[in-house]
């Protein structure tokens, strides 16, 4: 059998990021990858460990992957497994590569006691949205998303309130 | 000064539950709230520790909490704050406890080497959205939120694909 879904490992650091600039370049954002392999060392398998990684190879060559986290439902009171990326490179697709590494994933989910699965997809990504609706998906758009990044978020951090009234 | 703001401990989850359950209700899903103190403990405190929380007190009374995991950016290649739940009991709001709870998270991520502090709001929440721009957020509607949720995701994790062929 040709395909084989595996863990990550501290070695697959430069195949991993360079699937990652991959990924943002067909997302339209190829500039926005600025992380390093130090930074998935420090977060992959450091004490500050917080994402786990799987890699695709077909016929023993890496194809794809996927990168995820773990979220709290304070509603369910489990862990949900939050899917950051999923990739298959496009001279692999329509093998069912991509549905092999979804599925693989929501076994992952269940054997960590998730009662969640969640991602979130670029609007206009059709195909993506059109998959997922066939794995028995849904979407949520009552739910926006809102984000502070970079110097914003510093900013916010230094504003005085209440709190630092004397 | 009658604000203080503290990290949860062990013997607040009967409190903490307690002001979940406000919060769903808020939410208009009261029923939604399964989690238990056993959850609480084993996600907040035990070997499978997910997510931090806050409590606010007012005059030494708790009015409100922070509920928040960590995420990581592969673009970025750093942790994403993730707020899961902030709420504020209606009858403590206008004195400026929502914002130093939300500024007071904003520095968390910040100490903790995030580029990024995210979260959801419900779209007719109003009152959040006025809120949440008015701390320099924006919202990211172009990203959909998707998910599969418990019988649905182990219905997924059963299904047989080509890795499971002979």
């Amino acid at each position: 059998m040709p395909l084989c879904i595996r863990r990550a490992t501290e070695k697959d650091g430069e195949l991993i990021l360079g699937l990652i600039r991959e990924l943002a370049t067909y997302e339209r954002e190829p500039e926005s990858v600025v992380a390093t392999i130090e930074d998935y060392l420090t977060y992959g398998f450091g004490p500050q460990k917080l994402f786990e990684a799987h890699v695709a190879e077909w016929d023993g060559k890496p194809v794809g992957f996927t990168l995820h986290v773990y979220l709290y439902s304070t509603w369910t009171g489990k862990p949900s497994l939050y899917l950051e990326d999923i990739y298959v490179q496009p001279a692999h697709r329509g093998r069912g590569i991509g549905k092999a590494l979804f599925v693989h994933l929501a076994r992952v989910a269940v054997e960590r006691g998730c009662e969640r699965y969640q991602w979130q997809v670029l609007d206009w990504n059709q195909p993506s949205i059109d998959f997922y609706s066939s794995m028995g998906a849904r979407s949520t758009p009552e739910w926006i998303p809102f984000r502070i990044d970079g110097q914003a978020l510093r900013d916010l951090a230094a504003k005085t309130g209440i709190l630092d009234e004397a």
